[in-house]
């Protein structure tokens, strides 16, 4: 927790901010701070700032705070990925928020199996945990977007067009002659298949959208390697 | 497993080899393969070919086996990594591998806590173990060298100038002005502090060798990302 994210409900005063649970233990065992102290705080989907420790026991936090600056600026990426299992998904989520993403796109595809559309993971409440945890590791505050679409074909043909609009599009795919780009500027939608990766009907669909098949080399990536090193490659700065 | 990793004491013949266990179940519950069924292999430290099945029950799977490509080329990086806790541990040296890193140096620092070195995952079997994981993903056969080093100051001093010896040396560092560079083709040496980051003290012992701290924007990578992130980006093409 590099940043202690504040909502809105957490405010008793307009400079004033008390917590309870989670962030309390965080910051009494880990920053293992004291009164008088300053831990950097960020208000959800707002600006970043200080927090000054006025009272903190087993009961309760409460700190005086103040917003000075703007959070980090959000990546030019969309990540259309293919639901991993539920192991890996909780991770992903995780990394392309660390990593600035602010629009993920959850996909169906024919190598994912059906079962992993049912875990508890997917629950709005569980994906937002998960996101949350993303911000106070990257001292960010803006929450991704994250969309789930459980059927790949009516969701390539009559969204993604729109989504993907005026865009860099490009598809990870091990094998591909053609290496990813990087040190880019402008926006980009990528798409990142399953374990044993997109069938080659659901490469074609994105082809004919103008999805690029990219690779970085014979390696075969793992999901929880490719986000990070996909997204670190393609721009010059992630903030 | 994208690649059955083979060792010299499976095979019966020259071009025979014969497995239980662990690789023997992944054929058989994830492959589903069958008698006939071809499957990419390779050789520990050797080349990659291919697999026919002749023999597969539950007791033990034999192929006949024909090598015939080398494995992608390793990385030209030399990963200096500050020995992150266990749970962690595994998933790196994984990516580690899976990114074609070739040398890791795990070594200690002030904010390592010391029982980390006491974890089993530390252990030679356990870290070979998650080291051909990584090359069955990976579809690589070269094992990667793991060396550890619990004193930081003596490493550093007396064995990190001969190692890193003309090579770039950087140093991942939040909040550097400088931006980790990329697209690069010669050999560098990175070191990777823990959470928290490299102590004053010990930046200022790496910059003494010529390592420069550079970041990736304001943003606080946790280290399962920071390693796939700045892998891919330092070079062109992982293999």
């Amino acid at each position: 927790m590099n940043l202690i994210l504040l909502h809105p409900d957490d405010m008793t005063a307009a400079d004033r901010a008390r917590m309870t649970g989670r962030r309390l233990r965080h910051v009494l065992e880990v920053h293992r701070a004291g009164v008088g102290d300053e831990l950097i705080v960020g208000m959800l989907n707002g600006r970043i700032g200080t927090g000054k420790v006025i009272r903190l026991d087993s009961s309760f936090l409460e700190m005086e705070v103040r917003f000075d600056r703007d959070p980090p600026a959000g990546s030019l990426l969309t990540v259309l990925l293919a639901l991993p299992r539920p192991k890996v998904l909780r991770r992903v989520l995780h990394s392309l928020t660390v990593m600035g993403v602010k629009r993920i796109v959850l996909v169906n595809a024919a190598r994912v199996e059906k079962s992993y559309w049912q875990t508890p993971f997917l629950e709005p409440d569980a994906v937002e945990h998960q996101l949350i945890l993303g911000l106070e590791q990257a001292r960010d505050t803006a929450l991704p977007e994250v969309l789930l679409k459980k059927r790949f074909k009516p969701f390539v043909q009559d969204e993604l067009p729109a989504l993907c609009a005026g865009t860099l599009n490009l598809v990870a795919h091990p094998g591909s002659a053609e290496t990813c780009p990087g040190m880019l500027r402008q926006p980009v939608t990528l798409a990142i298949g399953p374990e044993g990766g997109f069938v080659p009907f659901e490469i074609e669909m994105l082809a004919a959208l103008g999805f690029t098949p990219v690779s970085l080399g014979e390696r075969i990536l793992n999901v929880e390697c490719v986000v990070p090193a996909l997204v670190s490659r393609l721009y010059l700065s992630l903030s």
